[in-house]
């Protein structure tokens, strides 16, 4: 069996054969059924032959799959599919089973419902003494309450749906609906993944035009699309056997990532000609193969970063080296050092001398920017006027970070000609070295301290430090910026959290909260995360706070917004994404926002702020996101909640999240502080490092579902 | 640089270079040693390009390396070693750092441990910037103190002593009392590992007649072997630079696994001819490469596995095909069964029936060892007699799980000609079956239930339920086993109970105790472990329980056993392990004794007892292990503490280890209980299943580990 064809590097897709359906007719031959149950292997190799990756097969052999249960004390034939006609590596390599057919704990009938309830429990029990890791059941009823109550305690479950809601017994749902219904009745388990059985009419929640709704398919652990030979077409001016195009395009907008698969099966043909599956199975293939959507990356995802701390925390090299990567983001700094330097020597005399200020310098690339820009304002006068620039500037690298001051050292006898003043400080405490004539008033400041939310890496509370040695015509970049907001739906990430919040409660993880010693609510931070598996609820991003620099009037960096999104209906809000865009000088800008992200940037993944449960609206609904920036003498933190009108017309308001920077809290000082617990967060630094060498990785996929959302977005509006 | 070898499958060592003392003389020259501190791309390649596979470099430079520190409040000179000459990750790949040679926390002078511990802190945070991994620091003094204290509280490092006490000031003390004095100040960290730097002349602890001594060291986390040049001998006759025998036989001594590696260095020989260095590093690897003492394997270790509850939870298919692997103790088994079925017909009728039950059957492998017995019997008949043997063979397999049942009815149908007839049962419920004819009294039965300490899976209770349904005459297989334990010593199996302890605290982890909710302490449990990084203190094994069957006068499976060991001076008491021998049928034995190991027999992993805490005892000392094995109506328990004089004459009794099966209970009935708990057990199952894809890759370092023992026994001996 040519399985596994991921392993050469290549993607193949994997296409899994449903086997009962095909035999349903030669299985009632007992002998022939048992039979069948022995000749796995033999089974293996012929799919495999025909291009299929894994078989879903019987847990308790085909007769018993096929048994018609009846009111009489009978029980079923017993459980027959010998585990030694295989190695256990194979089993739970290529073999995924499903329960038997008549298995329904939901039955309105008490006796059969008690049968199953017992026989479930047995056949779950062999799939984990066989070793098979997923077990593939259909659900049968809109509401299946017995069966979520067994699925809870066992393994992991595919659990297959049909794309038409009237086939579960209701047209009052939609198959979203009754799918959510399911795994929150499941308690929500991450044990539990969802396949789409496609029907040949598609209820409308499937039609693409409905982007709305079907998108709420990219917040589920959607990992299966199971098709039927019949569904597809072969016509005499298309020999190959192909779907039709709306199954085509259901499932090119549905499969995004590799580890998806599709399953095929027959419930009504005969093979006796082998060929025309495998024209199917390469149909099947060639779909997936020729879809643009599909991620390139199908690896484990890095998951959650907590924010940054570089005022409280010293970055290391590598954090450093990864951010400098970014070419984007740094051409787009040297574009509007080169304007702003420009408009500054547009009356410069003679051997005027500009003083520019490098704020939090790191390694030195913003150093670098401001050195090109210069550089290439001198070729060009001297290509434009044949003479040379008659101002000079004055660079200043301020840094606090020891470690990176050697950098900057080194840089500077190597690749600067010592022409940059390199000064060990925290830019806030520039002031007396300014008083004593060490430095110059600086005409221009430039940093980079924004965070995926913007000012979460505290930019304003740097820059208004800095305030005091400005001249009233000193231009900072960058000039502005604001963050946004948009409200998401994805199980995934509720989960991921949910498992975090366990690690949380960890003696050995550091707390990120006000107090060392606190409780630490997972779900009570802002994360920066790359996301996977969620769907954003609106077509619209709100924008929140705003901050200009150089802020003259000492205003507050205290901020409250309070931002509506109506939601539609059947969905469920997990949190906000947020993302920011910031004004580096003029019409240059650099910017996260989904519908306006900067090409080729990936200094940035987006922030999140996570509620602390799922919210379930059946009805539109305008929910109400208060969040706001708080302020005190040690540091910075946010506090946000949710506010909606209930069904039954009273306010509700959820709690406050993360009040008093109980969980997460922005210090404002450095802490040198050398104890165990550094050297455990040095380990766990370490760990991260491996995370980081991920990014570039997740940089790809990154720009890929950026990509894929400003696709959809151009689609939805066109 | 040609690094990294490992990664084209072979194993090529690492060698590494210690830059700086080679370079001694030049460094003095200011501009010199700036140049070679921004010269790391270079060094690699050309030390590369001779055959190392890492560089060790002063963290600081070495202009400050070299520095002479004076107490006139001169500062040294700065940190120099810029990290953008090189990509972060390979800084980390390719460099080790040494700490400023000055740095000296435990100088006498307090001035110069003053200036030490600042820049000790200095450097050190420097490395983590830099990315750099692993920090090498010598041992200045036999007492370290200071020095301790601060490694405490960091990242990893390399402790480098010299294979010579009196080069640390003493006489009194030998070099690996040194070391666990210290890493004892350090709270025997696990980031700490030990190298050893090889002098001319060797103490004689690194005798290797010295055995007991020196195999302290295979205790210890040994990571390195300094050498100097100047060890090597250039001979007329042997143009090629060897090491002297001494040294050579210390280092196949000491080189046991492949992540140890080898550094040289050369303080006294200029090169300016390479090809001589370059020989030398050949001749180190050639040295490792022909050392038989290497185990092949050199992954992480899968560790520590819970004890197998055969009884109170079934054993699922991967864990059965595991254990069948194992050809040499069912060919031991088969012998044995042939020697019973032959004395029990020595005087046999024609037809009669003797009827034989596997108890325990498992998916049948003794069923198979069984038939095939007795079909060697036959055709030895037929050879000798040119007759057929007029007995019959009636074969019962009893199997308690019900999944397993399947796998026989499976091997009865395709490869046993439904001879066997298959009884779903606790053996120990067979007296209705026998009562009401259903089956016959036994004339031989045949089990395997033992564990990695014999009894620890229940053998003798279950057995004895059999007791009422055999006739007087009945033979057992296996007609008794024994245990054995010896003291050992290892600070790595202390650390990685340690680690079990926090995670065992976990809620998610499910007791092992009486009581779910007990807290269960790691160090109280009885383990299944592939051991690494341990030495034997004693060259004798003793015997501990032993158990008899049938056990017809119904004895009590009770035991309480005092032994007695003397452990050298010098060492440190980590626990106990344990190991079994059976006797299957007179002569036909199995054993896991150390010294009579079954040749290639590879189902047990030693069994472990550990102690709450290290003891060191100075001088040569008496200890007694104290261990009882507890009965009561629903399981079974070892209790166990240690004895022994203290040097003030006292009697030191430890507290009793796992008191009332608190935190290890063996269960006698099996709980069918389905609920969160056993479908987190699920994911923790195939978790452990990974582990014993593993198990086969450990059975091969098994086998070369007993293979060590035994040829260090054998030489030893000789």
């Amino acid at each position: 069996m040519v399985m596994d064809g991921n392993k050469n590097g290549g993607f193949s897709p994997n296409i899994g054969w449903i086997v009962h359906r095909d035999v349903a007719n030669e299985a009632h031959t007992v002998h022939w059924a048992k039979f069948l149950d022995k000749s796995i292997v033999r089974l293996c190799k012929e799919y495999g032959g025909i291009g299929f990756t894994f078989l879903i097969y019987p847990i308790g052999g085909l007769r018993r799959f096929f048994w018609k249960p009846k009111n009489n004390g009978d029980a079923p034939p017993p459980i027959h599919l010998p585990d030694q006609q295989m190695s256990t590596e194979l089993w739970t390599k290529y073999i995924a089973c499903s329960l038997s057919d008549w298995i329904d704990p939901d039955s309105p009938e008490p006796w059969l419902a008690q049968l199953s309830n017992d026989h479930f429990c047995q056949e779950v029990e062999y799939a984990r003494y066989l070793g098979v890791q997923k077990m593939l059941i259909g659900l049968k009823h809109f509401s299946s309450r017995r069966l979520a109550e067994l699925i809870k305690q066992h393994l992991h479950f595919l659990v297959l749906l049909p794309t038409k809601a009237s086939d579960l017994g209701t047209v009052e749902m939609d198959v979203w609906t009754i799918w959510r219904d399911f795994r929150t009745l499941c308690g929500n388990s991450a044990r539990l993944s969802v396949g789409l059985s496609l029907t040949a009419d598609l209820d409308s929640e499937f039609d693409l035009h409905n982007d709305l709704a079907l998108r709420r398919w990219y917040a589920e652990p959607l990992s299966s699309i199971s098709l039927d030979y019949s569904l597809f077409i072969c016509g005499t001016d298309n020999p190959l056997p192909t779907l039709p195009k709306a199954h085509r395009e259901l499932i090119n907008y549905l499969m995004v990532n590799r580890r998806q698969n599709i399953v095929l099966s027959s419930s009504t043909v005969q093979f006796d000609d082998i060929s025309r599956l495998e024209q199917a199975v390469h149909s099947a293939k060639q779909l997936i193969l020729s879809n643009g959507n599909i991620c390139k990356n199908d690896g484990p995802m890095a998951g959650f970063f907590d924010l940054l701390q570089p005022l409280s925390d010293n970055l290391d090299s590598t954090v450093y080296q990864t951010f400098e990567q970014d070419v984007t983001k740094y051409v787009h700094y040297q574009r509007a050092i080169k304007a702003a330097l420009r408009d500054l020597t547009q009356q410069a005399h003679e051997d005027t001398e500009l003083v520019v200020f490098v704020l939090g310098a790191g390694r030195g690339p913003l150093v670098q920017a401001a050195i090109n820009a210069r550089q290439e304002l001198e070729s060009e006068k001297k290509h434009n006027e044949q003479s040379f620039l008659t101002w000079k500037m004055k660079l200043v690298a301020v840094e606090k970070n020891r470690n990176a001051i050697l950098s900057l050292k080194y840089c500077n006898e190597e690749r600067w000609s010592n022409s940059v003043q390199i000064v060990q400080s925290d830019m806030r405490s520039l002031s007396s070295l300014v008083d004593s004539d060490v430095l110059n008033r600086p005409d221009l400041i430039i940093s980079e301290l924004l965070g995926s939310f913007g000012d979460n890496e505290l930019s304003p509370e740097c820059l208004d430090g800095v305030s005091p040695i400005l001249k009233p015509s000193t231009i900072c970049i960058p000039q502005s910026y604001t963050n946004f907001i948009t409200p998401i739906q994805s199980l995934h990430l509720h989960q991921s959290i949910a498992t975090l919040n366990r690690s949380k409660g960890d003696e050995q993880c550091i707390s990120m909260g006000r107090s060392k010693n606190a409780l630490c609510h997972a779900s009570d931070c802002c994360y920066v995360v790359c996301m996977e598996q969620f769907c954003f609820l609106v077509d619209t991003v709100e924008p929140c706070f705003s901050f200009y620099h150089p802020n003259k009037e000492g205003n507050s960096n205290a901020r409250h917004a309070r931002v509506r999104f109506t939601l539609p209906p059947n969905c469920e809000l997990m949190g906000f994404s947020g993302n920011f865009e910031v004004c580096l000088y003029k019409d240059i800008n650099l910017s996260t926002h989904p519908m306006r992200y900067t090409k080729n940037m990936h200094s940035w993944f987006p922030a999140l702020f996570p509620l602390r449960q799922l919210y379930y609206f059946p009805d539109a609904v305008t929910v109400l996101f208060d969040i706001q920036r708080k302020i005190d003498a040690d540091g910075c933190w946010y506090e946000w909640n949710i506010e909606y009108e209930g069904s039954d017309g009273q306010l509700f308001r959820s709690e406050v999240q993360n009040a008093d920077g109980e969980s997460q809290y922005m210090k404002l000082r450095y802490e040198m502080a050398y104890s165990f617990a550094v050297a455990d967060a040095s380990e766990q630094l370490t760990a991260q490092r491996r995370d980081e060498e991920q990014m570039r990785r997740i940089y790809d996929k990154m720009s890929d579902c950026v990509l894929r959302l400003l696709l959809t977005q151009t689609e939805t509006e066109s």
